[in-house]
């Protein structure tokens, strides 16, 4: 790396625009989307998809709801060109779907690509050509002049060609290439003079679409661009204004919402990213970023993981794990601080409508997201989490003080494996710690009466060094009996100093878990806890695990 | 996903400032960086990091430029208190190297967190409390003046604790938790008076920290934000203004990106955009952005793949492949146009200093990326690639028509396997298709001999079906001379319709291949080829590759 990289690199400036509107603007409607999975994805990948793969991805975005998808490019490619004809013979195309494939401005290769369309009910023809600097005078050894006269040639032969198979509904996209490094009065000169050979009307809008090829800088510049474009271009109204960010800064979604906010009507680009480089803008961000704020995108990823899936096997491409919206990691919270708000927050929607919850800017269930997601617990974590973890896996609400107690537990097992426990471990631990704790004092059974105006007399049978013994004690309700039996067993003050307990599951199969906090004379307290289906059960058995916790 | 999401979501406003400068501004030079990778990165770790992995880390940091780096959470964590210790006692920290640690506003935690930096030359004490309204309301069930004493109290105790510990050259931070969801001018309310209390100067400034803890809108949103506090805090000289975006809407590079244009001095974020649920802002991005425009980010990423390689190792995250200037594909160009337009855009870097080589924003080699990043082909691939691959891989300069035609046969084997061809494999298909080409004709000897004023008399030796001949012929040169000596063994006439030959290596090493463009009478053209240190023999034995390929 040169450590004075301005005698190699130069900043870009696309155009001055100090009266620029669009930071004042807000997106309030979905753009009109449009996928180039297949085709400028596809030629991305290490190996492009076959055939069979092409069409399921296809089936699958139009599942999704793109009304637009670019599938190929069938004058380069035999494999593209059979696509096409598949989706048409196949009848693959619903009718509110248009297809649309790329061309070169070359007579042969757009009067192939009308062929390859022959049939179709909708189709839009895209053509581009190259216009920027660094084309002309490195790549085709020419002038402004000579790029501008194959962008022209080019349309009128699409216009004649096109004629020739009125069967199709026809729509004319042209994409004045490297958009976002050409000099911005030059695109407008091509472009004014494209729309004015091809004539569309407010019927039948030309799409003009304006490519970051390449991004150039920051993303504002790039707005500054598309706004410029927007209020420059003549028929405006007959023209359907897109763009086709790619991601060389990482800021593609940035660029194409900031330039949706100047005027732009439509987006190109991939689902999560996909497409030469660095990518094509992710649509999935864009669409959930609309969402989150309260538009609609109209596609849905209602099943984000299973449309991730899909994508990661037709690519052959992984998602990262922290890719907004759709990544393994991107709901969840390991820091306690962060676990405990989120569970706070949790606990308030149900009372409300209106989405609310720190830490998180959409609901994950909305994607199809469980809680596993949401919380998961290593050494990082606190007593939230626990208990989120343990109220969702198990169903297990534990009192807050049991919370601090058994998140120590947790956070000694996580500091010594240095790893992350699941919520299935964490019931694990849970029972062996707490139900499991049946030595020295194994619960037999017990019997419950009635005595005097309102108090209680327990008997309990239990096993003590393999010898079975019964107690009995009397209080005002059984648990303070049976606290009272075990005193005088023990001959040391048995005390219940907290008592919680609530019901898991319903009808035939309900439980109750029972946590009891207990002091025994002399020593801190501790919790005990046990389940049964009979809820005076599960309290003696919870008194009996903390009892022998204590021992 | 809800059809209506604007019933649970709303749009977020953060401050209305219409006569906004920001986007009139450029980045010019370099922000103070703070890498949080080892705090706000490991605590969203599914595996938090060991020690021994935190100081491997750290010492990469230092290697690349960092000044300051967060190295942990010593009040919530054992682990993270003993590295402190380790990187203070162990003299692991630069004199120009500033370690950072994070704490909440609670006495006994500042205290701990003083305690952990005893005998530090330099420390960032960095304390945060949440202000937003979902914290106030949802998670700690207070107003603005409870959350407000929380952060006044909390720099009073930072200010008194950090006093017994005068060894240490402290600087104080302040962090407004979720910022970005805050009411601004509560904020500000806010951070005036804990920088009242702290008294900073203009040699010893405070860091006020602007989280965007969650992204709430499109990046020009926290832009927003950051100017009005820019321009409305008061003592401004003695502040230095630090963001920390997260990626929750994919835009944090942007949101960095512009808020350095709205007049931020300093920048939180991790390598490869490590962080809670999607990240922290990118620094890697962030600083090659800047160097792509002739800025000197002042970090060195110039073996970003071994950088990576630690990166992945401590965080046990991938890179993804078209992660922005890391990925491994992120270079590469695998169509046929793009390789082209890079070939001819590589030919010109050597005679200008100044990069501009179609479709890559900067040079490979500046990471320490080679050709085989650039260029790979597959069935997308044309002539370009192939040409430049063998150029790279082998030394082989094909004549044009060659790269068409040696193009197809790649083509056929990368449509039949459907998959990408290496380098490697190209140079052998290559050598196989045209230095192999040895059947009939079999090339064993020749002698070459001058006649009359310039002609030249070739004896060639060859074997053919098992019988050893020898032909003779004469011409005005020695190709013109073997062609005809073929001519008249054959009774076919061997047309030389072009001919190339350029030297491979260098001193005693150094061979030539030849490339010959044979016609047989009655058949279309093709390409022979061969190497040998004679470049008399190579251009014969070339010859007969070419008839033999014909034959």
């Amino acid at each position: 790396m040169l450590t004075h990289p301005q005698t190699k690199y130069q900043r870009f400036i696309g155009v001055s625009l100090p009266d620029r509107q669009w930071p004042n603007n807000a997106i309030t409607q979905a753009p009109v989307w449009m996928s180039t999975d297949l085709r400028d994805g596809n030629q991305a990948l290490i190996d492009p998809m076959s055939i069979e793969t092409k069409l399921r991805f296809f089936k699958k975005l139009v599942d999704i709801g793109f009304k637009q998808i670019e599938v190929g490019f069938p004058s380069a490619s035999d494999i593209d060109f059979q696509f096409v004809r598949l989706l048409i013979e196949g009848n693959h195309i619903p009718d509110d779907v248009t297809i649309e494939v790329l061309t070169q401005a070359r007579y042969e290769l757009i009067e192939r690509t009308v062929e390859s369309l022959r049939g179709a009910k909708n189709a839009i023809l895209h053509m581009y050509n190259p216009l920027a600097p660094d084309f002309r005078e490195i790549v085709y050894n020419t002038d402004k002049a000579g790029v501008k006269n194959i962008a022209l040639t080019g349309t009128r032969w699409v216009k004649e060609l096109t004629a020739n198979a009125p069967e199709v509904n026809w729509t004319y996209q042209y994409s004045p290439e490297v958009f976002s490094s050409t000099e911005i009065d030059f695109v407008k000169e091509v472009v004014v003079e494209v729309v004015d050979i091809w004539q569309p009307t407010t019927d039948n809008k030309i799409i003009i679409n304006l490519p970051a090829t390449v991004e150039m800088n920051t993303p504002n510049t790039y707005a500054d661009q598309i706004e410029w474009m927007h209020r420059n271009l003549n028929q405006r109204e007959c023209i359907v204004l897109s763009v086709h960010p790619h991601n060389d800064r990482g800021t593609a979604v940035a660029a194409a919402e900031l330039a949706l906010m100047a005027g732009a009507d439509r987006i190109e680009g991939c689902l999560f990213g996909n497409g030469e480089r660095t990518g094509n803008v992710d649509i999935v961000t864009l669409a959930m970023n609309m969402y989150s704020q309260g538009v609609s995108p109209q596609l849905d990823f209602s099943d984000i993981d299973q449309v991730r899936k899909l994508v990661e096997e037709c690519n052959q491409l992984p998602v990262h794990p922290r890719h907004p919206y759709a990544g393994e990691l991107v709901y969840t919270a390991f820091s306690g601080s962060h676990q405990d708000a989120i569970k706070k927050g949790m606990a308030v929607q149900s009372k409300d409508g209106r989405w609310r919850v720190p830490y998180l800017p959409i609901d994950p269930a909305d994607v199809g997201r469980g809680f596993e997601a949401v919380v998961r617990v290593n050494s990082q974590s606190g007593k939230g989490g626990v208990a989120f973890l343990l109220e969702q896996e198990a169903n297990l609400q534990l009192p807050r003080k049991l919370q601090i107690e058994f998140s120590r537990t947790v956070q000694r097992e996580n500091d010594s494996t240095g790893k992350e426990m699941s919520a299935a471990r964490m019931k694990e631990v849970f029972e062996q710690e707490y139900f499991d704790a049946t030595i020295p004092f194994a619960y037999s059974s017990s019997t419950i009466t009635s005595v005097g105006k309102a108090g209680q007399q327990v008997n309990i049978q239990f096993a003590l060094n393999n010898e079975v013994y019964s107690i009995e004690g009397t209080g005002n309700g059984p648990v303070e009996a049976a606290a009272n039996a075990l005193s005088t067993f023990l001959n040391k003050k048995v005390e219940v100093a907290d008592y919680h307990e609530h019901a898991i599951g319903e009808g035939a199969g309900v439980k109750a878990v029972c946590y009891i906090e207990v002091k025994l004379q002399g020593t801190e307290s501790t919790f005990g806890c046990a389940s049964d289906s009979n809820i005076i059960t599960a309290a003696i058995k919870a008194l009996l695990s903390g009892v022998n916790r204590l021992m």
